[in-house]
Order: C-alpha cells, then structure tokens, then sequence
C-alpha cells in the first residue's frame, strides 16, 4: 500500500484533532482508500510545551519541512493571515499539496493561492475554512457544477448562534450571553472577529469564489455582527414570527450579486430557524436542484479535523492515481458584475415615536412616499412615548435610508431604534 | 477545450431533464470545468415518439452506441433491473465510463457493477440513484472518508413523504392521500415500490456499502411500508410528540449491523420532523465530525439530472486530468458481520382492550416479566373497550415479539393493533 507523508503547521485545537484522527481511524482509512498516511513532522513555536503526539516529530523550523522532499502533502493549522499565507506559498512553489482550514488567509489571498497552486500543479484544498466539518466547499464542486448557483446564505459562525440561541431561548442579554460563551468555550476571549461578523465575512467571500465564480473581498460585503443586538428586538422577532440568526448570504443574478453579512429575520418554520447552538447550516440554491440544505458542526476540533482529513485523503487518492493535478477548485472567470450590494430585501425597523393620533398616518404616509409598502405594523403604548414595528415588503436598501432620513425629520419619531433585514 | 461524448439511455424523466441541464447550463459547465460534454446519441425505444431532444441522436439501437468508439460516458435513465445492469455492464466492458441513476440496479447488482468498473479501470457513478439531487453518495466518499461512520438514517423516498405529510397535516387516510399524490404526479399508478419501502431498501443498501462497506441485499433488510398507517396512529404519535415519518436507518458498530425500512416515530424537534413532502434528506454520524443532516429533493426531472450530470462532470473532469481511473467508490471488505437485524430501539404500541380494573396492571407485569420497562402510556375508553397507548424503553425487537406473544393470550387483550418504531 502506496504511504504518503505529510506535515502538519501548528499543534492547537485543529491541528492536534487532525493528528488524533488519523491515528484513531488509520485501519478504516486505509482499508477504504487503499493509501497510507503518515504525519512525519509537525512544526510547533516550542518543543518544550506539551502536546499529545510523539516527541520526535515536532520541529520549530518550517524550513527543514519544506527541504523533506518525501513531504507530499503541508497541513497549514496556525490561523491568522501571516505567516500562515507565505507559508502556504512556500509549500505550494516546493511542489507540495497543501490543505489549510484558515479562512482569514484563504479569503485574503485566494487569487494568488489558487494561481499559485495551478501553476505549480498541486493541489490546495480549504474545506475545513467554511462551515467546519459540513463538506459543503466540495459539494460545490463537481457534485453541483451542473448547476447555476442562484443563491448561498447561511449560519457559518458557531460563537454567534450559540450567543444567539441563548438570547433566543433564555431571554438573555449579549453581555450575558456572551459570558457564558466564553465560560463554555464556544467563544474567545477577544470575541471580535466572530461577534462582528468578520470571520462569517471571510466565509462568505469563500463561498462566493467557489458557487459564482467571482471574488469579492471582505471589505466589500456589507457586515454587520450581533454586539448590538438588543433582547427586545429578539423578542419582537419572536412575537412576528421569526428567530434572528447571523445569516451570511449571497444572490447572484446575470450581473449583479447581492451579499452581506448582518443579523437577520428567519422564519420559524425555515429549516436555518431550527439550527441551534453551536451547530452550522448552509443554504443553496441551484437552478436545477433547486434547494439543498447542509447542517453539521461549524466548529470544534475533531468536527474541523475531519473536514481537513478528508482534504487530505482527497490529495493522497490523487497522488495514488496519479491525476494530473489541478486546484480543484472552480475556475475564476473574468467579472461581468455591474452591481454589488445588499439588494432588496424585506426589513424590520423598530420606531421610538410619540404617543399621539396620527402618528402611523404620518409614517405611513412617508412610506408611501418613497414606494415602500408595510406588510405588518405592531405597536407598544408606554404612556407618551411608544415603540412601532413594521414589517416592510422588499425593498432596495439604498431606498430605504432615504426614506428613513425622511422619517427622522417627522416631528412625531423619535428615533429609528433597530433596522433589521428580513429573510426573502 | 477539451470535447467529451456522451450517450444517454433512455429520454424519459431523468434522461430528458439530463439532456435539458447540458443544454441549459452549457456555458457555465464550460467555463467552471474547462470541458465541453455533448450529448451525441440517445437510446430511445421508438424513434416516432415526440421527444424534446433533436431528432438525429436517436437510436434504437443499443450496439451502435457500444460501437462508438468516441463515445467516452454511457449514462443509464432506463429504469428496472434488466436490461439496465446488462447494457452499463456492457458499457463497462467496452471501456466506457457509466452513470446511473437506477437505485433498483445498483442495489440488486452492486458488487458486479463496481468490480467490473474497477476490472476495466474505468468510473461507475451512481449519485442519483439515493436522495435525488442531494449530494450525498460523493460526501460519503472522501470528504467524510477519515471518519468512522456510525449511523446513516433518512427519509430517501418522496411518495411515501409526499404521503404521510398529508396524512399528518391534513389528517387523511392512507387512500385519500395516495389518491392525491397520484393525482400531483408524486407517485406512480402502480404506486408498490415506493409505498411498501422496496425503493427505500434499495437506496439503504446503496447507503450501507458506500457508508460500511458492507454488502447487504435488499432481501435481508427488515422493511415495513406505509400503506397499512391508519390515521389514528399519526393523531396518536402527533399527541405524544411525534411525526410518523418512513425512516431507513442503519447503525453500525465493531461486529453489527441493524438495518431497517420502517415508519418511525421521530421526535417533533428533531430536523427530519421537519421534512415535507416530496423533500429527502439524510442524517449521518461520524466518529470524528458528529452529526449532519443533507436536505434537498430527492426526486423530479432536473433535481434527479443535476446528480446525473455532476457524476458526469466528475468523470469528465478525471478524463480531462488524464486520471488513473478507479470506481470512485470505496472498497468492500471481508465482512465481520456476527449480526444483522433490527437490533434494539424504543417502540410506540397500540393495543385493543377490555375497559376493566387491573388491565394495565397484567399487562405492566407482562412487560416487566420479559425485562422491558415503560415510558409512557396512556389510554382512550371507549364503553367496554380501550385502546392503550405506549412508548416502551428500547428492547431488542426478538424480545418485543416475546412479549407481545404473552400479552396476547391476557383475557383483558382483544388484540396488538400497532407497533412502530422509536427513532433512538
Ligand atoms: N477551532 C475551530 O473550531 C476551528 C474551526 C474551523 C477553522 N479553524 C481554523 O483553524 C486554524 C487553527 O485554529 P485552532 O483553533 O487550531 O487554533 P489554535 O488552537 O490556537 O492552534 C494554533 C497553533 O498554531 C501555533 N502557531 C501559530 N503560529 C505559529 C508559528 N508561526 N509557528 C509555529 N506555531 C505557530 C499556535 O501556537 P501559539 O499558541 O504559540 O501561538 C497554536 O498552537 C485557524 O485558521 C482557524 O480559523 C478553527
Ligand atoms: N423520476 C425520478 O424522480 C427519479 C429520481 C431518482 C432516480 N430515478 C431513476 O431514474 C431512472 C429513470 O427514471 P425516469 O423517471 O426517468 O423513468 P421514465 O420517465 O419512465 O423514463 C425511462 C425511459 O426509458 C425508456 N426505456 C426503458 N427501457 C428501454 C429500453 N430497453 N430501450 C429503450 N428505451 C427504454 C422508457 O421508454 P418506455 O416508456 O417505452 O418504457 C422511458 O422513456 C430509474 O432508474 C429511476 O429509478 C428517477
């Protein structure tokens, strides 16, 4: 039985899972693919800290990896952008496959990882970076490439829905939810890239590469995380019927994509309303499979290790064939796209407005004004003050905040308190 | 750009809509994939019928296309037993690649199909056969590969979820609601298959080698259908929390297998609760990544075509790459199996009878003299009579059967009317 050797970058959470696995089912491994594989080296920032493999295999220098010709395949498990991206180039121009689960490196260097790998005929596989152990990056590969990808969103940050599942089914406040989080380990101590919404964003621009074909970097899609979500919006949501879940999503049509990242209104009844916890989902629509909905764990270290064992075992089946070795991903095209953005959407606002007649006949009126139609309208009466929730039929966002500016100068709102989008 | 032939068996649902999506979605195949697939010959059965594909790629004759030596990929939408699994076996055999999306051949000729691929170093995919357009047979291969997989259970025909969705929802009969499926197109006149689970056996065997890699006929799969449900059951589960929805499940462990077609009770929150209608999908455990759930339609012309068409794409793709070709299938190994059956699960238990003091008493001793405890029971009076329901704890069905032997000779029982299946 052909033995491929591999190294592993980086001996935390997804890099020691990687390494547990492939001790733990090397018999099924083999038995299923008829390869052998072998991490021979592992590279650590410090030998003297303890890690749960062999002694032996740990280095400190990168390069005396790079420099072991019989290393086929370089497992990148540091996280953040650098060194981990020059590190995979290095692999990459060596000759060696590389497999990464980082989606802060992928996204901010996708153009030149992906040449980079095609120029030098290996391979680079990333399905661990999107979604954790939900094998989603390579189903929208070749299972799906008849297909004409119109639409993919979903639930890609496991620390945002735990927070928000608590807030949701406790009642509680961010701050609180928060905490409990980080106590239970779904959150990091400096919550910021999942919280708002960045990691989800370098998710999504993934996933536009691969369904459309397009890249769009982070600092282009439209993000707005959860710190600022409060328990009463939740419980409004709820009362209309609808769960708020961190969606990222994109919808592409013939020359526009409409992509962003922000709190969002789900149905009760759509099946992303049921994914709880920690847990992920992706939602895609195909214009001839129509919709397809892919659920598992988003996080965690052997649920992520297996997403990239299985990257690695995808190369090692290529090695053993011999396959002309191509990146597999989809190729990127040259861009026709005229408009990116949020698009048109239905919204949720809630008005801090004065308590007196004619209130909603001004609103609605401005509304109207601006070619904007309500679809529901709740109120709570608090003595003089009082708070107004609309539901509003889709609409462009741009449109939106023009009719909002004109909301703001009536003498009878307050404020506009929360705007929220609402799931097509 | 690479040019590849194509040869479609049959133009009816599946091969009509494969034929619509490589038309359709031409351009992006292209430009993703970097290969042209055309569709060159169509084996038809009368060339006078009106098709909507061009009239000059017809054939009746089966032989030209096996003579077509530019003809790389034979794409089989017939349907049955024979003569599909001879012509993709003569395919094969003349070095031509095969796609199939016939559960029905798969299943009943599932080891000479894939070592007669493997013999004559060319691809068998089969993609469509289980859960239509839902990815899930290349996910089991290698993205889920460095797993363990434990359980593969699901909802994989249509009809019968088109069907019990109205009996739940609406409260129909079996009949009312076969006759409305009929009726929508969901199922066949000749509706057998599908509602006495054969087709799902089918598909749970195509699941049990890809995921166990073991070989296990539809014969020795316990499989019971829908078409004896009365509506009084679904009201019943309904009332204690359950949606009856036809499972196929099988769960492995070291040295056995319990496998089953059967209509289960699933928990109202659990997410196959929440597949309607003619929708699938599929839950699987794996050792390392946990649980995920793939949803999508499971049946219809395009969903169906766009499996076809992406097995075809990965075949072309691996032809494009010059490929050592292998059956992208896994290998079966020698089985250790010492166990085969439906093995232990929780049971709901209907049973008929005399409203008298000291019944549940008899039969509360009766269960707990063959060692199964109860969970809940409770119970509807009628007059003289009473139906009882319960949801004992999990107990091997043999020992079930024991029980409801002893049971059945109390004077207070007038009969065991139903026992359904607990999903675990
Ligand atoms: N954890 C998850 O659930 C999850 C899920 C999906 C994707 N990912 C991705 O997987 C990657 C790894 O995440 P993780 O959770 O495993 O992180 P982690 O537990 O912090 O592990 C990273 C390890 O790499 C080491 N490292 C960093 N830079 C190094 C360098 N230059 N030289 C040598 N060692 C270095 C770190 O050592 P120090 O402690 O000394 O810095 C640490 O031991 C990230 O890109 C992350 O986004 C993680
Ligand atoms: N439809 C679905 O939603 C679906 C979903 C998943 C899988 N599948 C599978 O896909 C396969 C095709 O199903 P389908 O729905 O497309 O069936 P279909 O609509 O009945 O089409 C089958 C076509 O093949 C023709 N045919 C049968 N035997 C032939 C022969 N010996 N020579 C030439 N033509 C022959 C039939 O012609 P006649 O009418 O003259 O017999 C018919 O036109 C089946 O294996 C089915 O299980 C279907």
């Amino acid at each position: 039985m052909k033995k491929i050797k591999i190294a592993l970058l980086g001996c935390g959470t997804v890099g020691g899972a990687t390494y547990k696995i492939l001790q733990m089912n090397a018999e099924q491994i083999a038995q299923k693919t008829g390869v052998i594989l072998e991490i021979s080296k592992i590279l650590v920032r410090d030998k003297e800290r303890p890690y749960a493999v062999p002694e032996s295999l740990l280095t400190t220098n990168y390069q005396e990896i790079l420099d072991t010709r019989d290393i086929e395949i370089v497992v990148e498990c540091l996280g953040g952008i650098e060194p981990a991206s020059s590190f995979m180039l290095q692999a990459l121009k060596a000759g060696k496959h590389v497999v990464t689960a980082n989606k802060a490196a992928v996204a901010a260097n996708y153009e030149t990882l992906v040449s980079t790998s095609a120029q030098y005929h290996v391979m680079l596989r990333f399905e661990a970076s999107v979604a954790g152990g939900i094998p989603v990056l390579d189903a929208l590969q070749a299972p799906l490439n008849s297909n004409d990808i119109e639409e993919v969103s979903g639930i890609v940050n496991g620390t945002t829905n735990y927070i928000l599942t608590q807030m949701i089914e406790q009642g509680q406040a961010y701050e609180e939810a928060l905490k409990m989080a980080q106590e239970k380990g779904f959150a990091e101590a400096d919550p910021t890239a999942d919280v708002e919404g960045i990691d989800a964003a370098n998710k999504l621009s993934i996933l536009i590469a691969l369904a459309f074909g397009e890249i769009v970097p982070i600092e282009k899609i439209a993000t707005i995380g959860i710190s600022k979500l409060s328990k009463e919006d939740i419980a409004f949501a709820s009362h209309l019927g609808y769960k708020i879940k961190l969606l990222a999503s994109a919808q592409k049509s013939k020359t526009s994509l409409q992509a962003s990242v922000q709190p969002t209104l789900v149905p009760k009844d759509h099946m992303l309303a049921a994914v709880a916890n920690e847990f992920n989902a992706l939602f895609i629509h195909g214009n001839a499979v129509g919709d397809l909905l892919f659920y598992g764990k988003g996080a965690g270290g052997l649920p992520t290790a297996s997403a990239v064992a299985g990257d690695i075992i995808e190369i090692a089946n290529a090695i053993d064939k011999n396959a002309a070795f191509d990146s597999y991903v989809n190729k990127i095209s040259a861009s026709h796209l005229t408009y990116l953005g949020e698009g048109s959407n239905a919204y949720y606002l809630r008005l801090s407005v004065s308590n007196r007649p004619g209130v909603l006949a001004a609103i609605a009126t401005t509304f109207s004004q601006h070619g904007i139609s309500i679809e529901s309208v709740t109120q709570e009466v608090n003595g003089d003050a009082a708070k107004m929730m609309f539901i509003l039929n889709e609409v462009a966002r741009e449109k939106l905040e023009l009719a909002l500016l004109a909301l703001e100068k009536l003498p009878e709102v307050i404020k506009v308190a929360c705007i929220l989008r609402v799931m097509n």
